[in-house]
């Protein structure tokens, strides 16, 4: 890790958003939807109601009620459908009005491109302050998948919504089950939806949230751009700044892409001197194969770059011939946990292999 | 029409509900659900907690708060996760607690072998009367098909529920998003789950729904054990009773069944001494057609009734060799005004006709 983790945000504002979106993009390890969505939707929402301040999770009151607002479904779908920030506001107020208690402050459930900006939104348009941190540390597919189910915490009562006015609240047996029913919701809304989840309180916030995450995300973001003002190693500043390393740099050869049950599954290669990397992903990088050999799988994270530049780039993005670099890093420790690798661990997404973590020992 | 009209129920006990689950499927003209799964659920209630109050639609007092409550689904599904009685209860009390209001009365959206004995659940559980009505006079397959839906009457917010325990609330910009919206919240949780909707002020329901329907299933049930039981015409006496006519008398040659955007579609073909009659059904039977020329199709009814008892015969119960007789009656004459068409007529199904409607003067 490096020596900047001090650097925090305490507001963000318009200026912020390039370098946030573009490092919670580098979180969102492939998924999380695209930064340039992410920004855009951010971006009205300040400039109609100015900087939104940061809480450090350690800062949050106890008895503080925190919202966490995002987008459920296809990040692509999105830009065709953009909801107003009004409608992004009320799917928070709908919540609260159904549990009859007063948000004190906003929070992500999910870093990504479009879900580390997102809140900002709500948080914006409510007035409300932005918890700085998020419920993974990265990006997962499901609802479910969140270091707040590992501490107990029910993801519903919750609200989902769409940009036209529809909205449900669903009060579900388990997060599995809210995960069923909201996702068969954001399908007939259209395949992208705005939910409201996961409502804690302070105390329950400082345990469950990863902190500092829009901070990291900003940072990494600024690291990006200096690198490429001072034409120095943009991926290399990236690997710093999150502990990783490079897995492989080469030329995306092939990709194939399936879409089974919902999700954009595929496969990816990438060719360069050091052989081929065979990245495995479900929406999210999940796993990184060479030469047969496991190298390192979700939750540990995998990112691609571009080699040049530094940007992050989607699964959806990955085209034959883009020359880009495959980072990893390590996670938050709680996802090693024996209940954190059966919600994540990649026999949950259908690999017949145990995890493999990314081992820092190669890092020097 | 007979002179029995006047023969109205005051309570539902046990001993009425086998005649009221019949006439009810009798009305579901087809759909509906199995009259013997309505009566099970029906049982158990009216077992442990007595006879249920039936309340005329005319006698409601104009400020009662009625709260209809149905199946949605497929009631086949319904036999293997049968809800308890509380879960039925439950479901009309999340939307009461969501409206902030205390439902006086329980009303039938949908005359129906399992939609007609459900709310009776539904108001014995909560200890309440349920209205002698119903919300159609017939069965049809979506939310929005309803006479409320044409008095201006919203079909959310309203609660949908499965056995399990899991509970939404939906509020949408208009009947056919409550429609696609709760289907695919029916799908999935298992195909079959418990909604309450189209809450109105008795002073709306005096206005929108359909007086006597559960007085009616009765005497149709009634008349078809006395016709058996004297070893007369159980038909004739179902026929008399609607004011309807006998289409055809045959034998079913044939059935073809395809399953269509989640409804059971399909064709039946009745052969006898007048040539055959073709039926075209999707739940409900929607159209009849000899010789190429439509006989009669929705909204007026369409009923499939076994010869020999006057049982009826719902579409999923069709079989090559049944001999059946296929009665045609007049529908309530508000689905005859252009609204009523634009929601259930012939075109809405995909069948491309004009509504034919049935003809009293045949009735000689």
């Amino acid at each position: 890790m490096t020596g900047v983790l001090s650097e925090r945000l305490v507001t963000i504002g318009e200026d912020d958003l390039e370098a946030l979106a573009r490092g919670a993009a580098v979180l969102g390890t492939g998924g999380g939807g695209d930064p340039y969505i992410g920004r855009l939707l951010a971006t009205q929402a300040l400039r109609e109601h100015g900087p939104v301040a940061l809480v450090a999770p350690e800062d949050l009151p106890g008895d503080a009620t925190v919202f966490p607002v995002a987008m459920m479904g296809a990040p692509t779908v999105m830009v065709e459908k953009t909801p107003s920030t009004e409608r992004i506001g009320a799917t928070v107020a709908a919540l609260a009005e159904y549990l009859g208690v007063t948000p004190t402050h906003i929070a992500c459930i999910e870093a990504g491109g479009v879900n580390s900006t997102f809140p900002l939104v709500a948080a914006a348009q409510l007035g409300l302050p932005l918890v700085d941190g998020d419920g993974m540390g990265r990006a997962f597919p499901e609802l479910q998948m969140v270091l707040p189910t590992l501490s107990g915490i029910a993801c519903a009562p919750m609200s989902i919504a769409d940009e036209k006015g529809n909205v449900g609240v669903l009060t579900t047996v388990d997060n599995h089950a809210a995960e069923a029913l909201a996702r068969s919701l954001t399908i007939t809304m259209g395949c992208a939806a705005i939910i409201s989840n996961y409502v804690m309180s302070g105390a329950q916030a400082r345990e469950a949230l990863v902190p500092g995450t829009l901070s990291l995300c900003a940072r990494i973001g600024h690291r990006v751009e200096r690198a490429r003002a001072e034409h120095g190693d943009a991926v290399a500043a990236v690997a710093a700044e999150l502990g990783g390393r490079v897995l492989h740099t080469g030329k995306v050869t092939d990709v194939a892409r399936r879409t089974v049950t919902g999700f954009a599954r595929g496969t990816a290669i990438v060719s360069g001197g050091a052989g081929e990397l065979t990245l495995e992903f479900q929406n999210e990088h999940l796993m990184a194969v060479r030469d047969g050999v496991v190298q390192v799988t979700t939750p540990d994270l995998i990112i691609v770059l571009d080699t040049d530049t530094g940007e992050p780039v989607t699964t959806e993005a990955l085209r034959f011939g883009h020359r880009v670099t495959v980072l990893a890093a390590p996670t938050d420790e709680r996802w090693h946990s024996p209940g954190g690798i059966a919600l994540v661990g990649p026999r949950y997404f259908g690999y017949d292999t145990d995890p493999v973590r990314f081992d820092a020992r190669d890092l020097e």
